[in-house]
């Protein structure tokens, strides 16, 4: 038998009581023989409560001290895990982010794994321990805390998985597995049995919040299975792999949407060759993700527009203004209250109709596309986010989701 | 102008509103052009709270495990102190137990600090930072996280002043100073304006508890000058430092007194050489604390009795009893209900008639006196714990402290 890492994020693992059932959750699965590793998430919403603290002493605290005081919460969950686990008979040890060798980059507050030495954890794994690895942080080389942004401990638990090569890497979480479309919005959702990580990638990047798309892409890199699966139902969830079975093989497996999005078009931006890549690496340098791009010509002039998220958009208007000397332009316009659904399945590469079929979709509902993005696999839009429930309800139906093919 | 480390407890940063008030002190220090290094305590009641959480899931939580939980109490104030400071414009930068080289031994809850590399601290202390870090806690060679044990903030205080060679290392606290007694529960106590290391450590040692003793020592070892001071009043506290001013000479300088004492007597202890040793070095061993020690001979066999703290009185029986073939013995008594009460002053080394003044004024006062400790600045009496304060209270005015000598 090789080794499992399990995560549970933080509603699993929102009290004392929960702990103790996570305590369960992992022993089962030490007992059918496998090598433990744990990662876990802060506590609830103990996250919020340190950045309410944080929020009364500054309006933008330092991001260094940020990451200082939200590495706590991983550290308490591990401790009392760790306990639980001892006080059940088990024997187990707990290790921060900088103690299980999580080398990221030097960035606060969004740091990526650079690298991961596993020595710290294989020892006592050998010893026949369970070892509980706090989520979410790290450590640059220059020993300073980091932590990895939203849905970091996502990314901790695939990263240990692939550095360690374990068998699998099990994310329990608080719904059953990955669904055609949010079950909490969209009532026809149904549970998927499988997904490839492709599509897992758009969907997750598209919004869907049950697994970080950054831990998706080194499940992908690193060929880790990943399973998606309820920390309190003991119902299958949804395996995340390389190839999925063939009658699963729908031509759209999938339905992500978002709102809070916000539109920017940059009008009259100088034709120079370097123009449209410093705007982009400009907003990168300050950390706002862009994520649709549209760029049309003129004789002499570019007009640029991009999605960002609506809470970005106070920092992306100073930092495209502070560096308008870099790359020259007229106006910026934008339009917030958007809203973004997209279509995602491996299907499509051999299916050109189906982006057009998209369209016709929401144009007989009457529903205005603003943008247009598109991959091998996936088909956004960009609407008003008063309408996206409906687009989404109506794409899922006639795309033939809300049926018997996709097994519940 | 050299360096000066400032050192908060639980209280004086148990709200973000105190902590604000904190960053007020730490600036004023810094404006009167010192270079500053501030060591806090885990807010208020923070340590209580994380104790809770882990009794709910073991009556014996494990002490690593307990280490790596109490440890992000400490780490929670430095990050948001560090906030309070950049937000009011100076510089500054806070560091973990681990990250500022707190070495200890690997001893868990109750660790000494072996060495300290202040290299870290020293760097941004050049560039003009205000360094924050965190009390209490500490580092193995092996990279596990340690705590100093109770009051274990002021000794991080203390090490880093030495360490550092600080002018000065300042002991925030709630009170404005070293007093004669303790004035929450004797009226007459008065503030001390300076008093001696020794006198400050059987004072400590004794029960009072402005001071952890360790702090003291390491003080004492390294002649790092103390204060003690209030961290609401703007008021000189005392001063520890080896020298006091003549005119204080008194040669009873304070009185400590402490409840929840339990006396254990090991009758028919064999008497062999090493016998006594081992019944000593093995309750260090399990890390249970005993202070006065009285033994008696008869012609094959000791009787010896050690006074513990009450709640060490389950797991010393345990020790002793399972440890009955390294030291054979009759019976164990225990008499529990007892309290410490002592005199303390330098002046006694030249004095002999102080301690026989002691004992006439507990006659007199009928207090029986269960068994007494000496040294060179200190006499000890047990009693039982309900004539405590009026013992105290007799010795106070007795030995002349309630009155105009000690200034306050």
């Amino acid at each position: 038998m090789g080794i499992i890492v399990q995560k549970f994020g933080g509603t699993s693992v929102g009290s004392v009581e929960k702990i103790k059932n996570v305590a369960e959750r992992v022993i089962e699965e030490k007992q059918r023989g496998h090598d433990v590793v744990v990662v876990v998430s802060a506590m609830g919403k103990t996250t919020d409560q340190l950045v309410v603290m944080a929020n009364e002493i500054s309006d933008y605290p330092n991001k260094r001290e940020m990451d200082m005081l939200l590495a706590t919460g991983e550290q308490v969950t591990i401790s009392l895990l760790t306990m639980a686990l001892l006080e059940k008979g088990y024997d187990a040890v707990s290790y921060t982010g900088w103690q299980a060798g999580m080398t990221t980059e030097s960035v606060h507050g969004n740091a990526r794994i650079l690298k991961i030495d596993t020595e710290r954890i294989e020892r006592p794994l050998k010893e026949g321990k369970i070892v509980v690895v706090a989520g979410f942080q790290g450590i640059t080389e220059d020993g300073e805390i980091t932590t990895l942004g939203r849905g970091g401990s996502d990314t901790t638990a695939v990263a240990l998985a692939a550095a360690l090569k374990a068998d699998k890497c099990d994310i329990y979480t608080d719904v059953t597995g990955v669904f055609t479309t949010d079950p909490r919005y969209i009532k026809g959702a149904r549970k998927l049995q499988s997904i490839s990580y492709d599509e897992m990638l758009e969907l997750a990047q598209l919004g869907a919040s049950v697994l970080h798309p950054r831990a998706v892409e080194y499940a992908k890199n690193y060929s880790v299975p990943l399973e998606v699966r309820s920390s309190t139902e003991r119902e299958p969830g949804t395996i995340i792999e390389e190839e999925v079975s063939l009658e699963e093989n729908l031509i759209v497996r999938g339905l992500a949407f978002e709102d809070q999005i916000t539109r920017v078009t940059i009008n009259g931006l100088s034709n120079s060759l370097t123009g449209l890549s410093d705007v982009f690496t400009t907003l990168a340098k300050h950390h706002i993700n862009v994520d649709i791009i549209i760029q049309s010509f003129s004789d002499e002039r570019t007009n640029l527009s991009f999605s960002i998220k609506s809470n970005d958009l106070k920092e992306a208007m100073e930092v495209l203004e502070k560096n308008k000397s870099l790359f020259p332009y007229e106006k910026i316009e934008t339009e917030s209250g958007l809203a973004k659904v997209s279509i995602v399945g491996s299907g499509m590469v051999s299916n050109p109709g189906v982006a057009a079929e998209m369209f016709a979709i929401l144009s007989e509902e009457g529903i205005q596309i603003k943008m247009v993005s598109t991959s091998e696999i996936k088909v956004s839009t960009v609407i008003a986010d008063s309408q996206m429930v409906h687009a989404v309800e109506s794409l899922h139906e006639t795309f033939g989701l809300s049926h018997s093919t996709v097994r519940a």
